[in-house]
Order: C-alpha cells, then sequence, then structure tokens
C-alpha cells in the first residue's frame, strides 16, 4: 500500500482513529489541549525524524559500533550525536509527562504511535531516550520535589540521559542476589560499591549527565528482593546551578560488543572502586529514591514501562523489514506463474508467487498485530490516567498487568520472525549487508532476551499474572467476548474467526482452571505465554477487522487477509501449545539432566 | 553427557552402528576393506581436524572476511589455508570415490558422519572441501576420462577446488532464465561470456586452481531450462603436464558482504570478459560435460549432493550449538527452583530449569533428529550404490529423491532454532560476540537459502517429488509402517508414539491424495514439506527410541526423552500445518498484491 519502508502512517492513523478513537481522547481534561490535527502534527514531527534523522544513520552505528579510547571514553560516530540532539530539541521525551513539569500531556497511545518511528529508523538510536524516559517517569513518581527538579527535568529537556543498573554478574535474572551495596552517611546521602552489567546506555559521551538509577543493598538488609533499595547515581554530581558538576565515582569497565543493537553502548560499569575519585572518600554517591526496601517494586514501574517499550521497538524493526521485503517482492522480477509453461514470457515479480505472498501476509499479520498490542496497552495507560470512574481506571490497570509479558514477549517472538522473513524474501541478497534487513534480524534479536528473558516473562504470565489473582484474566475475558458477540453479529469472516477465538479461550480455561499441578503448569509456562499471546493478538485482528470490515479499497482488503491469515495459518497451534500444558506435563520437571 | 562441543561422538557411533548398523556394510564388495576399527580410525581423523584444526579457525575468520586487494586478488587470514591444506593432506576428500581413481570407498554414511566435524569446527571453511568433492563427483560421473583426469583427480588430491556456477542477477530461483552464453569453437573447445553471481569459492587463493562449472546457453539453444549445457571453465587452463598454466579469462568483479559465513568467499564473477586475456582471443575457455542442452539434469547431480550436504552443514552447526548452550547450562548459577523460597539458598545451575531444560530438549531433538535424517540419506546413497538387488538400489534412488528437498529445509529451518535457543540459553552473553552462539546462528541462517531456498524446496516435494509420481511417497508410507508395526510391539512410549505417527501419516495421506486444485495445494507447498518434514524426523526419532528402549544409562534415556519431546512438543503442529493444504486454502493465490 504505502511506498514508506519506515512505517506505513495509513496504517497507524487507523489504528489509533478507526479503531482506538484516540481522537475522542481529546475531550478529557487532560488531553483538553488537543485534536485530531494536532495529534497528526506530532505524527509528522516523529515521521521527520524517523525518517530523516534516524535511519540514515542506523548502518553507519552498525558498521561502527562504540569502542573505548585510551582515556576511557566512548567514542562512537558523531552522527549519532547530531541524531540526538535532534531528538532532544524536538521536545517528544516529555511529551506524556505532566505541563507542570514542563510535559505536553501527549496520551501515551499518541506518543507510542510516534516512537515506533524512531525505532523503526534506529533501535539502537532510540534505545537512549527510550530509557531516559522510562527513568525520569520514575523519578516523576517516586522521587522528591528535589530529584524531580536535580534529575528528571534535564532528562525531560532532553539534556541528560538515564539508565537503569539491576543485573550484575551473578544476578541477571535473579536479581535478588544483588550484591552491590549502598552505606548511608550522615548527610543523608548513600555511598554505592558493587559492579554493574549490561548496562545499556551506561556510558557514552552524548549527553551532559547520565543518571543511573541502581538496584543496590543497604547494610544489614534482609536477603533476597525484599533487600533492595533504589539509588539515583548521577555520572556527574549536580553543582550548585544543577549543572553536572564534579565526577562521581561511575567507572565504564567495558563495553560489550554484540550481533547487532550496536549503537547503543552496553556497558560493564564500576560503582565506588575509587578509579574517578582518587583520594576522595570512597563510593559512589548515591540518593535514595522512595523507602529503604522498596528498590524492587519502584525499579519495576521502570522495567514494565521498559517491557512494552522492548515489544514496541520490536514491533517497530520488524514493521519497516516488512515493507522493505514488501518494496523489494515487488520490485524483484524472478521466475513465472506455476501454471505457465512459456519459459519466453517475461519474469513476473516475486509478489506474484504464492510463497513469497505467505511471507508477506505473515509479515503483516505479525507487526500489524503486534502494533494493535502496543498502542492497545499504550492505550490503557491513558486510561489508568483519565478514564471517568475509578472502577475502569483499576481495571486498565489489571489488564495492563496481565498484558505486560504479552507485549514484551509476543513482537519479540514474532516481529523477529518476520524480519527473519524480510530475509528469506530477500533470498540471498537479504544476507547481504547491502541491504538492512539482515542488521533489522540482528538488532531485532535481543529483543527476546533484555528486559526479562521470554522465559521470565511466561513465568510472570502464568505464575504471578494468571495464577496468583484470577482478575486481570477475566477482565480480558469480558473484553473479548463483547468483541466475539460484536463480530458475531456481523457475519461472514468475522462470525468464523470469532467462533474460532471462542473456542481457543475456552482451550485457554480448560488449561488453567483447574490449578492442581502448578509446578507442572509452570514448567509448561512459556508454552502457555505463546498461546495466551496468540490468542490476544487474534483478538486484536478480530478487532481490527471489524472496523475494516465495510471499508472499500485496498487498505481494508489488506487487514482483512491479513486477518484470515492469522486466524487460518497462525491461531490453530494455541491447540498444540496448550496441550502440555492442560495434561500438566512433567517432561521438563522428571528430566534427568546428565542424559542430555 | 559429552563434555566434547564440537559433536557428541558417542552419538554418532549409536547412530552408525546402533541404529543404521554400518558396520555390516563392511560385508559388500565395496567396502571389503573396512571394519569397524577402520570406520572409527577415519572418524578419530574427523574429529582431530574439526576440533583442533577447523573450530580453532571460525571466529577468526568470521571477523576477518575476505577482501579485494588492489591487485584484485583476495585476502584472507592465512590461517584458513594451512587448515585447508592439512584437510586436502588428510585425502577425506576422495573418501567415496572408487580406488581405481585414487579414492577409498569409504561409505557415505561413515563419510557424512566425519564431515560433520568439520562442519562443526567451521562451516565456512568446510564450504570449500564440499563444493569441491560435490564437483569432482560430478565429473567422474559425466566427464569424459581425460576430463576426469585432469579436473577431478587434482581436487581429489586435495590440491584443487571446484565451484558451481549458475545463478545470474536476473536468474537466481528461475535458472532457465540463464543468458550466459558458450560458443563453440573449431577445436572443440567453448568461449564462455557472461556473469554469474553468487558463487561460493568463486576466487580466492587457497588453491593451485578452482575448477567452475558453469551453467550456459549454447547458440540457437531454446529458451528456457533445456537449452543450458554444462561447462567445465578453469581459472587456470592446464598446460602440458595439467599443471596450471595461463590464467583464463574468469574475473572476479565483486565480493559480497554476508551476515555470516564469512569465511567462503561469495563472489560475483564476469567469464569473457576480457579482463585476465587482454588481446588474446575473446572469451573464457570452457569444456562441454555431457551433452549439449543436458546441462541442468548433470547440474543437478551436484545440486542435490550439495543440498544434502547443506542439510548437514545445517545440523553440525546446530549440534555444535546445542553442545555448548548444554555446557553453559550445566556451568551458568543463576536463580533457585520455584518452590524454593530461601533467598540465602544457593543458586543452582540453570540447566535445573525447566523452561531451560525445555530450550535444551527442543535443541537436541532438533540436531539429532537432523543428524538421523542426513546420515539416513547418505545410507540411501550406499544403497545405491551395493544394494543386493537392484529392485532395491531403485527403491533407495526414488526415496533420497524423496528426502533431498527434506533433507536441505527441515535441518534448515529447524537447527537454525536451535541455534537461536543455544542463544537464548545464554541470556546476554549469547548475543555477544565473545560466545561463539551467535555466529553459529548468523552462519546457519544462509542455509534456508542458498542451493534452493525453503519455498523452492517445498515445491520440489509437493510438485516434482510427490504429485507426479506417489513412487517415492508410497515407499516412505511401507517402511515407516514397518516401523510403526515394531514399535507397536514394543509398547509403552514407543506404541504410542508409533500411533501418533501413524495419525499424523494419515493426516498427510488426506490432505495429498486427492490431487484436484492442484494450484492451491501448490500455494500452501511450504506448509506440506514442513509437515512431511517433521513426520519425517518423528519416524527417525520413533527409530532412535526402539534401538534405545532397553538400553540402561542416561544417555539411552536422553534419547528416549528426546523421542518424548518431539512427539508431545513438535509433531502435533502437523494438523494445523496440512489444514490449509487438506482445504486447498486459496488466500495466497487470490491475495490482492496492492493489499499488502
Amino acid at each position: 500500500m504505502s511506498n514508506d519502508r519506515l512505517l506505513a502512517r495509513r496504517d497507524l492513523e487507523f489504528m489509533l482513529y478507526e479503531w482506538l478513537k484516540v481522537d475522542q481522547l481529546a475531550a478529557r481534561e487532560r488531553f483538553h489541549a488537543y485534536d485530531r490535527d494536532m495529534f497528526d502534527s506530532v505524527l509528522d514531527l516523529a515521521e521527520h525524524l524517523g525518517t530523516e534523522v534516524f535511519a540514515p544513520i542506523n548502518r553507519l552505528l552498525d558498521e561502527n559500533e562504540p569502542r573505548m579510547g585510551l582515556d576511557g571514553r566512548v567514542i562512537q560516530p558523531p552522527e549519532l550525536l547530531t541524531a540526538l540532539r535532534a531528538f532532544g530539541e524536538s521536545g517528544l521525551i516529555a511529551s506524556t509527562f505532566d505541563e507542570e513539569i514542563g510535559g505536553a500531556q501527549l496520551p501515551y497511545a499518541v506518543r507510542s504511535a510516534c516512537m515506533t518511528y524512531l525505532a523503526a529508523g534506529s533501535l539502537a538510536t532510540y534505545a537512549y531516550p527510550f530509557l531516559s524516559e522510562a527513568n525520569a517517569h520514575l523519578l516523576v513518581t517516586h522521587g522528591t520535589p528535589g530529584q524531580i527538579a536535580t534529575f528528571a527535568i534535564p532528562i525531560l529537556e532532553g539534556r541528560w540521559f538515564g539508565t537503569m543498573c539491576l543485573s550484575e554478574q551473578q544476578a541477571g535474572s535473579s536479581l535478588g542476589d544483588i550484591t552491590t551495596i549502598a552505606v548511608p552517611q550522615e548527610d543523608g546521602t548513600h555511598r554505592v560499591f558493587g559492579s554493574k552489567m549490561w548496562i545499556s546506555g551506561g556510558d557514552h559521551e552524548l549527553a551532559d549527565n547520565i543518571v543511573h538509577l541502581v538496584l543496590a543493598r543497604t547494610p544489614g538488609a534482609p536477603v533476597g528482593p525484599r533487600g533492595l533499595s533504589l539509588f539515583i547515581v548521577p555520572r556527574h554530581l549536580p553543582d550548585g546551578s544543577g549543572e553536572p558538576g564534579e565526577r562521581n565515582d561511575v567507572t565504564l569497565v567495558g563495553l560489550n560488543h554484540k550481533m547487532g543493537y550496536r549503537g547503543t553502548t552496553n556497558t560493564l560499569l564500576a560503582f565506588g572502586d575509587g578509579a574517578h575519585t582518587p583520594g576522595a572518600q570512597a563510593g559512589a554517591v548515591g540518593f535514595l529514591v522512595g523507602e529503604v526496601g522498596s528498590g524492587l517494586p519502584i525499579m519495576f514501574d521502570m522495567m514494565n514501562e521498559a517491557r512494552i517499550g522492548v515489544g514496541a521497538g520490536a514491533v517497530a524493526v520488524g514493521y519497516t523489514g516488512y515493507l522493505h521485503s514488501l518494496a523489494y517482492a515487488r520490485e524483484r522480477p524472478q521466475g513465472r506463474p506455476m501454471n505457465l509453461k512459456d519459459a519466453s514470457a517475461p519474469q513476473v515479480p516475486i509478489i506474484d508467487h504464492p510463497d513469497v505472498r505467505r511471507m508477506l501476509l505473515a509479515q503483516k499479520a505479525y507487526v500489524e498485530g503486534g502494533l494493535a498490542l502496543v498502542l492497545f496497552c499504550a492505550l490503557l495507560v491513558d486510561e489508568q490516567l483519565t478514564a471517568s470512574t475509578d472502577d475502569a481506571a483499576a481495571e486498565a490497570t489489571l489488564l495492563l498487568g496481565l498484558l505486560t509479558p504479552i507485549a514484551k514477549s509476543w513482537p519479540s517472538r514474532w516481529c523477529l520472525t518476520a524480519n527473519d522473513l524480510a530475509i528469506q524474501v530477500h533470498g540471498g541478497y537479504g544476507y547481504t549487508r547491502d541491504f538492512p534487513v539482515e542488521q533489522f534480524y540482528r538488532d531485532n534479536r535481543l529483543n527476546m532476551i533484555h528486559e526479562g528473558t521470554h522465559g521470565i516473562q511466561a513465568v510472570d504470565l502464568i505464575g504471578r499474572k494468571i495464577l496468583r489473582s484470577s482478575d486481570g484474566l477475566r477482565s480480558l475475558w469480558t473484553r473479548m467476548e463483547r468483541s466475539i458477540a460484536a463480530a458475531t453479529a456481523v457475519g461472514g469472516a468475522p462470525a468464523r474467526h470469532a467462533a474460532a477465538l471462542a473456542h481457543h479461550i475456552a482451550e485457554v480455561k480448560a488449561a488453567l482452571e483447574d490449578t492442581r499441578e502448578v509446578e507442572a503448569l509452570l514448567a509448561n509456562a512459556t508454552s502457555g505465554l505463546e498461546a495466551i499471546g496468540h490468542v490476544v493478538v487474534a483478538w486484536l485482528w478480530l478487532e481490527q477487522e471489524c472496523v475494516a470490515r465495510s471499508g472499500t479499497g485496498a487498505f481494508y482488503e489488506g487487514k482483512r487477509s491479513a486477518a484470515e491469515y492469522f486466524f487460518a495459518h497462525e491461531l490453530p497451534i494455541v491447540t498444540p501449545l496448550l496441550d502440555t500444558l492442560r495434561r500438566r506435563d512433567r517432561l521438563f520437571l522428571d528430566l534427568d539432566p546428565n542424559s542430555l
């Protein structure tokens, strides 16, 4: 449909206005300054930045990964700094924040659509502001007014960046094993000692300062996650006027060399090793956020935002890969229709071959399904903030909690598959670095790993979000039943798909409602995550199909075809995926690891 | 089980001796010089080369991809030449050839097991001899005695390498569109003019000469595939004593820069552009192989060997990735059992977590299933050569033809998934270049593309190998029914799996036996390929399970667990995969491409 290879603007507008009716949000107090034209202007700005500023440097960053100079500073292409300054000046980073702290109170749904342009343009460039925004959001929610003014505002003004520092060598997925310590000082600050690894954006020369949010243990704190507290540890301590002053004792120890996502520095940091403050009092200066011992739940506010952001990034990279392979398939002549025997007939564009169409439709189903998922989650954030009743806000919170592991994991899994198919559509060309799709694949591969691996998301969904309380799932089923009723009333393909969805919902219920043998259930949690993810995305495709049902023209026809693809080729795997959960299969539990 | 991270020797021996009973081949005339000890010695040699010579340079080759010097020559790390010389001196390349031309008449099954070590050690290094061997094999089968002596023998002596030159810019999957021409000369040679691309090993300084096998069109030949003839076009024309003499007019025009598989040069070659023979008679000197117009069927002898070799390479890389992730999972402590609430208890190795076991068992099921497939195909080649009756030899040929697209595509698809899981088991570490699994993934990604894409294999299987004649499939079903009967007699898990296999065979039959609406059937060929591939590998797992059924100890238990995994978690996807074939779904055919 679109010749634009970054994102399909037409689709974004379909999702925002025709399906989610985001323009109606303008009737709410928080968003009173907006109308659809203004939303479109912000989308224009994001599209411009993604297309003209981010996308042009994406390959450059891949080919010139960060390295450490002799002075210990990170060396990166200067074009990255230029792009990030342009983004900083756009004001987009503060767009959703309250007006009283310099924000623009843009709905999250619109903001998320905008950010998809940036991530599609250059995921590794976008990672810096993406983490910084989530960092500022945590500070605004949990910080003191002084902390907000000192640390969050410079981020929202686009001048400073922020990180999240959780992992340590011995504590990756197992955060309770963090050993970094924070020793309280008489002046109310703490001194932080320890090593953190996998810190994205942990050091660079791209901003005036870096605000690290560091999980650490206070002396005498209980073992495990409950002993963790959260600290602001800036790279430079702010001076009297709030400007970056003396260097804090945070040292870049090493840079990771990654398969992709190379423009984002990924660092090993030492806190309080004395390298930057020889002779001074030992330790990196840290400022406690919230209460002692409440570090993990506070950090998870940022983590949950990051998880949905990871999903959104995966969608964006999948989406641009789809459009690149679509353009290639329209342009590349090769072969002839299978039933044409005339070898002298001209070759046809490969989009005419059924198997190429399969690969394109699959990508479309993944990336537009994934986009629907992340935009729906963003709208739930808007609902939390502005729903007309407390009950509606609470329901949005519940649903968002349930959907977060799905919004993180489903796009990371399936939009990666989309990138894989984008390579395949290109054939040998797709395997070369002359085309961008191989980088998309390498960049996107990280998303199943960071901010909680795929398996961690599965345990979060089945263990924490479903087994502990059925409220979230019940709320989801209620919404789905409403969609099913509407689609059934429509008749035709939507009604057929509604029946299929109802069938698979019943399968999920049958697999999960019996809460015996929880251990065996959790042992198959990943299959459950993938099954429920497919059910959720099928629901969102049913929603899109119903909106598109009476539309004329190629765009709406494409929506209907992609929905048909998803229901015919994707959703049926739910049945075998759920089988091991239903049977409480113990293969993974009873296995003798020595037999591997 | 094994601490060896390259391949599990114990498993190779299980496959060769306990399952395929390759030692019994020694009773046949062709293999009379062998016994099991001698097979083991050859395996020792291959294991040594793979472990000590190939594997140590694998990362080096990735980090130093081929580049063109100012003199137009390819620059590669000298360690590659050293490794290839060591391989050349081993004599392995000629191992399966007839004694009368310097071969060792080793069974293909043993040779394939050996070569798996080389491919696991360094796929990109192994590609040179792998293509050269297939090239020599074509020459020995179709060449004149003079061509064999001049071109095949130096390859079999490890001194020269060979290539296959099919693709052109406008003729990738569509070989009938080749435009390279070969003009007959009065002396019986031809002069070749044209460009070839994607030529692996097409130029380098690693051998004394390179024997290109070039598909070209003779003047006045019919359009399409029937107009193609095959030519030997050596880089250097042999002089009077058979040594490489004057440079032939074959020019390296460019090198492709690939996502992985970097140690193998991938080239754009110009034939007859005059760059190497200024002033001389125009054209690259070529020597016709076989009859004019018979180029494609002859080339496909090499292509079919290459396809099974691609599958074997995919298995090898998948296998070593599995063993690397297995070793990591045993060593890496992280987290605690889910039902253990004591946060101060020591962390457990991640192999104790069910989801990590899932990822390991899946890899094991893929790579050992894939290995069984390629070794079984290799044994079919031995059967072709040495079966006691003509009928048995013909049945082996039929079955090998049917299984070739599966042996190419199934490992390329699923052992790539194994590499993906190997990354996932490593978590963030797996995404860094400090661990080899990310390279395995990048290297293996090519295998779904070259020597006929995944979609091409699907059309070959469903269109050519099944719809044109049901003989191959009938032979496969007969063998499977024998296995099912034996497993049913055993009882227990094998009987249960036999019933599942029978069920899915019936589904395949139901989807394919109705030969109406062939166009719609072929439009869903890839789903059919994947479904039948899973059925075939399930059969091979049933076979392995039956051999392992009464074995005691961890090794046999592992076989039984992997079989259980495959039947419980993998085989059931056959049902949804076949659904669109059964329904003759027309989605891909009827789609308006403008709606994408």
